[in-house]
């Protein structure tokens, strides 16, 4: 399975300032997509903070590592610069990139945006990518997407503005993600049951884990909205929808048994990207 | 400055089934009590990834970490467990804690909540502490909160249900950090700017930073709601309200003065509490 770590860098994330929706939204993909997230981390815009988060990914070992923010114009975008110190790489002008972001100013000159499309030392920053980068084309922003390949790992970084990093993501990383994990993909399945006390659960869920170890099967003391009593769900990985389909049904089948034989209903069984 | 490391636990958080609004909360908080929050992590529900995720901290020399999820009655909450095995100390039944979880299931039981006050070994769980712990009283919820301290480090466990968390963070650890920061605090205002291309900002805010070091002054291409222009956040921490608004006073003008001289305008200027 291909491992992912995610590195979403920003000082607005670690105090507080700004909700890491980010992660969250790579997280769902990158599952849906096979990928086995292992970690995410979060740290300031400090460039030893974010080299030495980089060199973590690298010890731990994991195959992708995912940066979103500071790729952008101002003094406390660092990441590019601390990616390329962790792969010991120099930081040179790339020139793939700078069209893209030269293309970009001037489509944003031409619209009335900005007042000039002149390459300010401030915009060609964004062109600046570590030696062997394949930049990736923003289709709504300035600051190019970047990959780079580093022997066992892959660094790919992207920008923290929301909308930048999904367009990012669905123009370039689909595709490469489907490839590397050999068109895997996962499913999740919430069941909403009429139990309100997670301790009794325990046991059912320790009982299911046991019987299908490849799934992730998790009650939510947390309810999702308008449920009457705790949700469970299970997610499982298959190669083929059949197959993903056959072991949900099955799964699903002995929960609501074991629920059954405790007194409690299986109120009904949703699937998980329609509730959230 | 009282450094804090978050650790939010869970497998839900690292897959994005659910957002993790956990951190984000703390993180304002403790910014706001005058903590600095050096890194937040999120890792799986898995014993040796949190127990590895607390030993970094304690090699990072943080002053507080708070962990939050994992200290449920289900198989797979691991916190306590992985707590007591990264500070070398047993985990034992904490009668303090254990009176408290009797509490709450006799209330519960009382209500028509749930079926049975009985103490079942997932109930008692959650009265397994590392030895030396203070369990802290959940107003809400099952789960008491613990607090250990060893040696240079102190470990915060808080429950994931987001309103337990927030309970026992407002009950207990409010008081608890402002002791401990000496009342220092912490403030942000946020600039509504007419400006649009945050490339533009970049000298502005690299100058103020040079000028004004303590604090931290920060562009936003990702724009608040309804704003017009790309904000910025100036945020300040202090001992006093007069200081703190003084040296707010002092940054803002200078930001303003130099938005003009580049022909932008400051639109309005907002407490950041009020807007989010």
């Amino acid at each position: 399975m291909v491992t992912v770590e995610l590195l979403t860098i920003g000082t607005e994330l670690v105090i507080g300032l700004t909700l890491n929706t980010n992660a969250q939204w790579l997280a769902r993909r990158l599952t849906a997509l096979g990928c086995r997230i292992t970690r995410v981390v979060t740290v300031r815009d400090e460039l030893g903070e974010i080299v030495d988060a980089i060199r973590d990914c690298i010890k731990r070992g994991v195959d992708v590592v995912i940066t979103s923010g500071g790729l952008g114009p101002t003094e406390d975008d660092k990441t590019l610069k601390a990616v390329s110190m962790a792969l010991n790489r120099k930081l040179t002008l790339n020139e793939e990139a700078l069209k893209l972001v030269k293309a970009c100013y001037k489509r944003l000159f031409e619209e009335g945006a900005i007042g000039t499309p002149e390459l300010t030392p401030e915009r060609e920053k964004m062109a600046l990518l570590p030696e062997g980068s394949k930049p990736l084309e923003n289709p709504v922003g300035a600051a190019p997407g970047v990959l780079v390949e580093a022997g066992e790992i892959t660094v790919i970084c992207l920008p923290g503005v929301p909308k930048e990093l999904k367009a990012i993501f669905e123009r370039h990383l689909e595709t490469y993600f489907k490839r590397r994990t050999g068109n895997l993909f996962s499913k999740t399945l919430v069941i909403e049951t009429s139990c309100n006390d997670e301790s009794s659960l325990a046991r059912i869920l320790k009982d299911c884990s046991k019987i299908f170890p490849e799934a992730y099967i998790k009650s939510h003391a947390e309810k999702f909205d308008r449920m009457e009593g705790i949700p469970i769900t299970v997610t499982v990985h298959g190669h083929t929808q059949q197959q993903v389909k056959a072991m949900l049904r099955k799964i699903t089948n002995k929960i609501c048994e074991k629920l059954r034989k405790k007194g409690y209903r299986c109120i009904k069984i949703l699937d998980f990207q329609q509730i959230n």
